[in-house]
């Protein structure tokens, strides 16, 4: 295979996002644009990779740098359009003579089945392969214009096209792939004389066609190369997105109750033979092993659930939560980097915070792990089988022994042994009588309040 | 601008909702029927209201007079349809000699700009405008039939039509304007020589004409002059503006990652800059200022949540919630009438009711404010910087000092020094090998039970 | 009326639902397919019902013995064609010379309103009456060819049609009618001569129209005789099921503020004039009474909600939750096996398990039935006008009397008497200065921390 480069164009302002956030930094998916772009330039074998960056936005340039190095990144500055941008990659492939793919970095469907057809056009010999797409509104879409043998020779930009050419179903989704040498060849012949003075990557389609050099072109979805330049279009190519993982996941075997009410991430891990209820969000990081059941209204952030665990409704699983086989995690609790053991169960209104739960642990409705002393976070350990009993407060760091039970209502602050019952309370008093004397005094207060008003 | 007035019907019984509450009532977006056309003929710049009311409904006449003054009201007894509806108008306009608005009350998505038109059609000379649209199904409506000079002469209701009148798209909305003065002599005019024996509004149309009048004719989208005269014309009615809420914050700047799960009530307001995940009810009274960020799950009632807020997942704002500036609302917390100082933190299964909460301050897990004394409602002052240990229950009325902690499992009944650590506990007692035992004698239990049966 | 039978298919692997679960067991509106396939031709008046099941599912034959008893079941073994499973049942059906109907047990959307008519063209004297659908995507169902009289006269499948069949609109559904005689009679002359060498039920419409009988045909609705072989096709019919659904209470008076967020089962009875917010989910099991309101985000299985009762938001109703006329659950709160009385309020934070609430009691927020031991679950008991201080445990089995308060954070653990105040709680203690000097060594450590690294 021809080694592969990619270079991605990620230094537009995007101010139509209206967004203090760079454009190619929003997400898709739990996935920045520009991450998903670089995810799926990789798995197309690119061996090579530079993003053009802008002066004005830092993050990008740090998101390069940190995930590809500092190689990786070319600046454009000033900006001066989509040729300039991509001639200022120029540099960064001075010794790279293989095919080259250059694509937008607002992306974020692109799929490495929608590139494979360009590189196979360049493999077969076009000099320029472009991809095409036909959008249900082409409104502001360039026409993919084709010469009588049937090769494209020119994009024309709605303004300027006629009825005829506005008729052509074929726009260009500004991807292309052209041998290194060729593209930064035809680039450098590129002018700005046009009405807005900038340098256009389209012109490349002209002066290849000048050398009789073929452009041929693949036409993909729609979906798969929409851009996303404002809040909805971002909406947009996020419920595609899940469209996308919706259908995924129940072709693998996951059975969804309403699978139009469950959200999923990029990196979302599920097994056949999960059950999910309606109203379920998957944020980044979570793996789900098979036979685990997610029930309604629950929220699971960088958790692992293991076979046969149940969860929800209302669990929330954060990151480190490690739910363990046919564990229960019940309704209003909250777990964070807590590994809860085999068969273990919390399952009313509780907070896991910092530490573990052993094997068939319960924890009674109410269990606190007080795991912040408004410094630092410190550890709590139930150990295998232990029972903590309703409304317990245990204090971190503090360990409960295998097999231990703690008093309803206690404040476990000490270590408990094993096998012991550690309690916290005091006698239990009644006023007899007290409650009717309350009661009369205030509805006393009350007519008196009334009488006066 | 010639002086403009508005007659609202809202005498109809509305049996078709299958609801004691009166059809007018029912609300979209939060906010009554009635109460958002009278919203939106306000805005259209109708000094003068009338709504007539039926008398079967007091619950109708009491918004209107409390909202309009009593001599907003007009009675229609008994009915005797449309045009004998607006003529109980009359009077109250009998010093009226600007441009007289009919409309139905049932109205909820019809906007200013659906009207402006209407309006403007007066203004150019035409004795009496009629509001068109094309419905999907016209199966039930009136068809505007026109004359020789394109303007409208009559309405054919669809069982007398024929059939060359019922493939007329345009069907009356039921929304005029004319001259008061035109409008009340036309309607003086109407009879009721009919099959019902009602006196039908449309009819001033054939009377128009036949003075010579022209009836010109606007057409608005179907959503906007929609009626509701079922539970699920409502729904719809409530769907629509729910996607015309969702796109005016997308095109504001908000950002959503699954719009169509998030509601909107009609006085929601929300800076560009927000961040809204999947599932949020926004219920009426809401402001949100930028930067903040509303996590899944989320309910908000009557609340203020500042910059850079971050509200939830499950998190429950009541009214009088006002999260200040970079606050945390975290998960099954509710707050309400409470006000949370910049910075302050209350992140786990907490109820803040009633008092305030300092700058700074953090609220562990499981931290209740007790307002409530069976008969009152007392407030709760946590100060500045202030520490509240977990599963701690402030018994109201009663103040935390700035600075202070309280204990974890404290009951806090009296007042804290700043500073000061407040503690309600006894000593944790230990009982060793109790859990063991009891084990044993529980299996043992289940044994017997067991060999009994 | 002659007499009706059914013959359900039941016994195919199913192994496109790439699940443990056969087939049939999976849930629609929260019942088994093949539950609801029975369902409905019970109510289509079948006196007799034979279900052929596989030797592969015991599960299936389970149910069918359990609900219908054992006579009920036909054993298909091996799997030959559907032909051959129908021939299964001919033995139970020996003795019953009415028609019968031969159904696929993966159907959940087959109404009583669309068998009729199949059985109405039986009834007017057609020997074999066979179901169609005409579906959106043709390209896998067998096309009802018809003679020149107009009548069906044989099934060609898509792989043998030619172009002109593939052009027929209506194809088979798989349900037929017949006499149980001729059934049997076609049956057992029906081949195996076929590539795959099985049994194919379609071969009866030949041989029937060989005998000269008329073949009659009713075209049903997709929706209506849509099978479930793929987790795809088990959420769509799921959904179907949800849209039905909503527009049935829609139609009956229930308020929805957002229908298509409401999911319900199939046994879900709700009166009119009960009002429904966002995003809730009505489990198995539930009826709510007039005047009602169910909040967003809550979760109702197997629980009662009478009268004028409030639900929600973020409640948990669970199995035996029995909500009286006007009472109170609030968020955050799960009631299971509780009767709550009237008027009664819990509306913050509890977990209320196994016991009962008295009229008018007021439970605070936090409040907790701790009603498992780690063995056995045991009662609390709330009297009228009790009134439960926040974050009381109640410690069962427990009761507390009529009138009685218990302090905030109270862990009662014996009887309280009617009118009483029980209070379990130490003093409150006070350190002066401590979180000034704690900070202070804080803050300290973290410097040295620092220092340090």
């Amino acid at each position: 295979m021809t080694a592969r480069a990619a270079v991605i164009l990620a230094a537009g302002q995007g101010t139509r996002m209206k967004s203090p956030i760079p454009k190619v930094l929003h997400k898709v998916g739990g996935r920045s644009l520009l991450d998903r772009v670089i995810d799926t330039v990789q798995a197309s074998g690119c061996e090579r990779i530079v993003v053009v960056v802008g002066t004005h936005n830092p993050a990008v340039r740090e998101l390069v740098e940190t995930r590809l190095g500092p190689q990786a990144v070319a600046v454009q500055d000033p900006p001066l359009g989509t040729g300039h941008a991509v001639l200022a990659a120029k540099d960064a492939l001075a010794d790279f003579d293989g095919d080259v793919l250059v694509t937008n970095g607002d992306c974020p469907l692109l799929r490495t089945d929608d590139l494979e057809p360009l590189f196979a056009l360049r493999a077969e010999g076009a000099p320029l392969a472009i991809m095409g797409f036909e959008p249900v509104d082409g409104l502001l879409y360039g026409r993919l214009i084709r010469g009588a043998d049937g090769h494209v020779i020119r994009v024309a930009e709605p303004k300027d096209a006629t009825r005829e050419e506005l008729a052509v179903k074929a726009c260009n989704a500004g991807m292309y792939v052209a041998g290194a040498a060729d593209l930064f060849r035809w680039l450098g012949k590129v002018t700005n004389q046009n009405a807005k003075g900038e340098y256009y990557i389209t012109d490349i389609i002209g002066l290849a066609t000048a050398e009789k050099a073929v452009v041929r072109t693949h036409i993909a979805p729609e979906s798969s190369v929409m851009g996303c330049d404002t809040p909805m279009q971002l909406s947009q190519a996020e419920a595609i997105f899940q469209q996308r993982s919706r259908a995924h996941f129940l072709a693998e075997g996951v059975a969804m109750l309403a699978p139009e009410t469950v959200h999923f991430s990029w990196d979302t891990e599920i097994a056949p033979g999960v059950s999910i209820e309606q109203f379920v969000v998957f944020a980044p990081g979570v793996k789900v092993e098979t036979g685990a059941v997610i029930r309604a209204f629950s929220h699971l952030e960088g958790a692992v659930v293991r076979s046969g665990a149940l969860i929800g409704p209302y669990a929330r699983l954060r990151p480190g939560a490690d739910i363990g086989e046919d564990a229960h995690i019940g309704n209003f609790v909250e777990v964070k980097k807590v590994a809860v053991g085999k068969g273990a169960k919390a399952n009313h209104l509780s907070y896991l915070g910092d530490g573990t739960v052993g094997a068939g642990a319960n924890l009674g409705a109410g269990t606190i792990f007080c795991n912040y002393d408004g410094f630092d976070k410190w550890e709590t350990h139930v150990g295998e089988g232990a029972f903590i009993g309703s409304n317990t407060a245990l204090v971190a760091p503090v360990t409960v022994g295998a097999g231990a039970y703690t008093g309803s209502g206690s404040v476990i602050t000490q270590d408990v042994a094993p096998d012991a019952l550690a309690l916290e309370r005091n006698a239990q008093a009644e006023k007899p009588g007290w409650a009717a004397r309350f009661r009369e005094r205030k509805l006393a207060q009350r007519a008196a309040r009334k009488a006066k008003a």
